[in-house]
């Protein structure tokens, strides 16, 4: 986060030494301190320029303040997983969820925004999973109390957190260009959206660091399992020419490990293969998958938070764009290129 | 459903031939219709003796109306099934969803309901995972709207939707049988809940059946990745005496495959496995796991519907429990008992 960004009740419990908690009761009222510990609050306060978000006093008020969480699809392991961070911290709290799915339907994602802007929630916790027009950044400038998570919403000018999906290609694209790949085929989801443009922008700066020739055939479409399967039979329908495959998430590589299996097409033998997320039991698969991880449960965590710190009030605090880091986990889906 | 139900606002709608939404409409007064359809849904309420809901009427007016939904994990694939699919009914019909993980925090189940009873929410929908010593049922009995979904709570006196747990333990049972095993172990959630009960009782049948002597070893304890991988190690320490294992949730069979994998016990050479859920990818499992397929969505569904549909002033009703068929799917797990 960069040094502009104004002082949270973090910072200011962290210089007094005492908990988030312990400032927010005090300045709800709801708390009696010695006086020692009050003036230390008092003084960091001062000393840091704290300038208390009415919002977040609100926000922190007790059981009835509820937090939509609104995400593409509730039953997908990434989501759930998601949900369940944000559920536990919002707990931690005293705040209720109100969880929406969006799945494919159109305007779904705009009337739920549109619900935050009357008031039906205190704060929007907000994933998308296909481009925008630009209506729905609209709708979301005008709501006010959203932090974008995991997917972007161009022209949207409110907080936004992301995995780091360009180190994640970077990091899929060095482990295979280590063990000796230099053509492989990149399946994404749709590709205006930024996890698909990242992942291969990193895989590219991978390869490109080689200093050889290199290419990377792209398969870009959605984050589904069928989107797997039909990237698997195009795969094999093209004479299979690459020798290692990037399936830039689990759905993705369940729907591409289906076919390659159905089909006979031996992994690692003939096709390395590397996934991205992590969430499922990819460990179980035949072979156990490789696969860059996501911080799932700290995305979710990290989104209330950010929602709950923010300084509404700031325009320039809006603008921000965090990324958490992601890491490769080796297990037995990649080997180097076998002589055919 | 027995024919003592008393006459739900689809019976009305059924006889009259129109849709569910437009006698509800009608009777909230939101709908203007031709008289002739008018004097049809009269005549059938008349007829059917349908005695209006009041607190259906007002489930049904609008988005401001919220059901709660309290699972134990909405990271595990079963729950966040779950979720999605109440999730996606609410939202057909104008409500929101308002969603607590219990987790194994003590005293969070109860809270939650009594947060029902002082009407945070409009109706719940309650999954429990561990015993009750009688203070949650005084509890759900005393909230009133709730319908008690996939574990029991006895002496809860609401309506009880689960899946056909003795019928699933009864299909695997039968089908380890075909195969020649007479000694298998089975492995449960704790051993007071009715599906770690009812899914024994099925096995067990299943092997009386055959007229033979049969052996079952229970290993009970929780439906979690840990207890599989303590109850994998358990059948090794012990000899690996039986020759098929009911893995009793998909959790279970994560932990369970992962260790029989890293000790070298063949599934299913040395061992046959047999799965209970089939909400993970375990088709891509080595080897692809036999399992007994839960109706997870539709037990969502359900369950929404049934708290909708609920006449809570009609005591008899509330003493209703329904079960949803399970499935059989046959993969490569299970072999005939191999000679050692």
């Amino acid at each position: 986060m960069s040094s502009k960004r104004a002082t949270s009740l973090k910072d200011v419990a962290d210089a007094a030494g005492v908990s988030v908690a312990t400032v927010s009761r005090l300045l709800n009222g709801s708390l009696q301190l010695p006086p020692e510990t009050k003036e230390r609050i008092d003084k960091a306060i001062r000393d840091l320029r704290y300038e208390p978000n009415p919002h977040a006093r609100r926000l922190s008020r007790g059981r009835s303040e509820t937090i939509g969480l609104v995400v593409p699809d509730i039953a997908n392991p990434f989501f759930a997983t998601l949900v369940a961070a944000v559920e536990q911290e919002a707990d931690k709290r005293g705040l209720a969820l109100s969880l929406h799915a969006t799945l494919n339907r159109p305007g779904r994602e705009i009337s739920y925004v549109t619900a935050l802007a009357r008031n039906h929630v205190d704060g929007l916790i907000f994933v998308t999973n296909h481009p925008d027009d630009g209506e729905l950044a609209a709708v979301i400038n005008q709501a006010g109390k959203v932090v974008i998570v995991d997917e972007d919403v161009p022209n949207a000018i409110v907080p936004k957190l992301f995995a780091d999906n360009e180190e994640g290609g970077y990091l899929a694209g060095r482990h295979l260009a280590d063990h000796g790949h230099r053509h492989i085929v990149y399946i994404g989801g749709p590709q205006e959206m930024i996890s698909t443009r990242r992942r291969f922008l990193g895989l590219e700066r991978a390869l490109m660091e080689r200093g050889e020739p290199f290419q990377v055939t792209r398969y870009e479409g959605s984050f589904t399992v069928e989107f797997g399967r039909q990237a698997a039979r195009r795969f094999i329908d093209e004479g299979k020419q690459a020798t290692g495959i990037f399936a830039s998430s689990d759905e993705i590589a369940i729907g591409l490990i289906e076919v390659l299996l159905a089909e006979g097409v031996s992994v690692p033998g003939e096709v390395s293969v590397i996934g991205f997320d992590d969430v499922g039991p990819l460990h179980l698969f035949a072979p156990p998958l490789t696969a860059i991880r996501q911080p799932v449960r700290a995305l979710g965590e990290r989104a209330l938070a950010l929602l709950l710190e923010t300084n509404w009030q700031e325009p320039e605090t809006l603008r921000s764009e965090e990324l958490l880091p992601v890491e490769i986990v080796v297990r037995n889906s990649v080997a180097p290129p076998s002589k055919q």
